[in-house]
């Protein structure tokens, strides 16, 4: 079986606690919003897609074991809720755009002239399930997309030798993955070689979360520090790039982990193909470039302190971008459940297809 | 004062022991040959210019406080020594430089019809010191024509923005530094605006050294992950990279801690110079190209713990180089103790002036 970032029946949600992983694979229940935000915030749950699957599915848990008898009630509890759920990490614009189109389809139905309480709410409800059940379809397609794609450009027939960033797998998402579905799909087709995935500091999403996924579903794979990637790239026949994103804008430039952005010019210096790998959720064509994007700083705790232990020395400062942007003209292809498309033709190909 | 890496008098040898540092600063005695060899294998000290001094510091307080008496004994205790020495860490040249040199010049000594094993342990001795002083003498030089070459070439007003890696400070060397020893001239003229140091993943010489003596100095610095050196670059205005080096060879290419050749690449991405700061004992002329440096493999432990707690999840493959070749077209300039040159006049100019 693979790996499960939450598990939800109706009324029953726990989230893998990844803060604790590799060594304890734990579940945690949320029983609504306040719990959903702070393992969004405190990054029990992370990834794009997760957090707003987590963030939507704790709304409705919390609708489905504590009904609201108003309409106007639910309304006003679902529009401060969905703000709260926004506000625990801002960069990704799933969540942004999850709480967007929730809301535009509640105001719809509670316009409809038979509106209850209890009918918007069973609304809700299956809304939050169906953006479940759509993401680990999507990923399927992105994965499957991506590899073909790959494989009709690297045209290698020893198999393919991949570098990815951060964890972007069954952890991130509600399954499969993104970057890491079209690792995951090139090894179910017999054509990965290898793979390498990067440390990814301060945060270790790598080396932690990637590997664990890695090494659980037996994919031929090694370890390297964020540093190590142009060596790695250089030395071991490394053929395409593959990240995720926790944003791409209307030009195609992309707001991922930081360190995607040298990852990006790395592969260009060495004329390997950079992918970036994204459900339509994840892309956000009201705006024109990255220029814009606001960057989440961390506390800089996450870079001096390793399981509570200092490592760096007392009183330096620290920079810590969660994320960085690296521009559509590093950028090969960008790989979405709709097609792979090149970044000048994002924008036309997801509204023409939509 | 400055931090010292290692302090000397006759017949007494101490080394910080880095491994300890940021949370404690403890000199550890060295008595012999193995303690030296044992010191430099375990990183206890570390950095080219380092290694070669306490190396031969080793070598010349064994035979200080356990006098040899014959000729052909001395000889072959010296060379067995010397061996035992090079091959602690096999990367760094300096080490297996001044190795030779000793070598060399011990064989001319015990040539003299009056050489006596006394005689020839005395002149050992002697040689060592001035390896100690002449480092430190160099380290300045270094640094003063580095900062004076940056201050011209980059033209700045307002002060400059340096990124660094790795540690190449007081405790790499002798004392000053080299690629910081440059940072800490361009401070002390006034014209440092701030700068900027990697982590240095896996062994976080940067995190725990550099910025140990960068805070030490009340010099205005940073920390970031090694993965935020290309946003680092394009928004926080650097203005050159200054590292290290481990070896520099005939034709400019320059093994250093790994992660150096994708901040060569980065750099030049962004149109900023990239300058390697090493002493002329670091540079190996016999070597024709960087092809043929052996690059020294770490264990995995490095990089899957930290402090002895598993970070990474169990099973994972490592690849842990310790260092990486940058090729001199990447290569602004190589600032030496003889002066600043570019990749292809290296070989002429410390030929030359030697």
């Amino acid at each position: 079986m693979s790996l499960e970032s939450l598990r939800y029946s109706r009324g029953s949600l726990q989230v893998l606690n990844q803060l604790l992983l590799p060594q304890q694979s734990e579940y945690e229940q949320v029983k609504g919003v306040q719990d959903g935000a702070a393992a969004i915030r405190t990054m029990k749950v992370r990834g794009a897609p997760a957090i707003a699957i987590v963030g939507v599915l704790s709304l409705a848990v919390e609708l489905t074991n504590s009904p609201i008898q108003e309409v106007a009630d639910l309304m006003t509890f679902v529009t401060v809720s969905l703000d709260h759920l926004v506000s625990a990490r801002p960069t990704a614009v799933n969540m942004k755009k999850a709480a967007d189109e929730l809301t535009t389809f509640l105001s719809l139905e509670s316009e409809k002239s038979e509106a209850s309480a209890q009918g918007l709410t069973q609304s809700l409800i299956q809304w939050a399930e169906s953006l479940l059940q759509k993401d680990v379809q999507d990923n399927r397609l992105i994965g499957d997309l991506g590899a073909q794609h790959i494989l009709k450009t690297v045209n290698s027939t020893e198999g393919v030798c991949v570098l990815t960033h951060c964890n972007t797998g069954s952890l991130a998402t509600a399954g499969y993955g993104t970057a890491l579905g079209v690792v995951r799909s090139l090894h179910a087709l017999g054509h990965l070689s290898h793979v390498f995935c990067t440390e990814t500091r301060p945060y270790n999403q790598g080396s932690r979360l990637t590997a664990y996924e890695l090494v659980y579903e037996k994919i031929p794979a090694t370890l390297i520090t964020d540093s190590m990637a142009a060596v790695t790239m250089r030395e071991r026949r490394v053929a395409a790039v593959v990240v995720g994103a926790d944003r791409v804008v209307a030009n195609g430039d992309t707001a991922n982990k930081v360190g995607t952005y040298q990852l990006a010019i790395i592969a260009k210096y060495h004329k390997i193909p950079f992918y970036v790998a994204a459900p339509s959720t994840s892309c956000d064509l009201s705006l024109p470039t990255g220029n814009s994007i606001v960057i989440e700083e961390r506390p800089s705790q996450e870079l001096t302190d390793i399981n509570g232990v200092r490592i760096a020395a007392p009183g330096i400062n620290v920079w810590n971008p969660a994320f960085d942007v690296t521009p559509h003209e590093l950028i090969t292809g960008i790989i979405t459940e709709r097609g792979v498309f090149k970044p000048e033709e994002l924008k036309e190909g997801l509204t023409q297809k939509a």
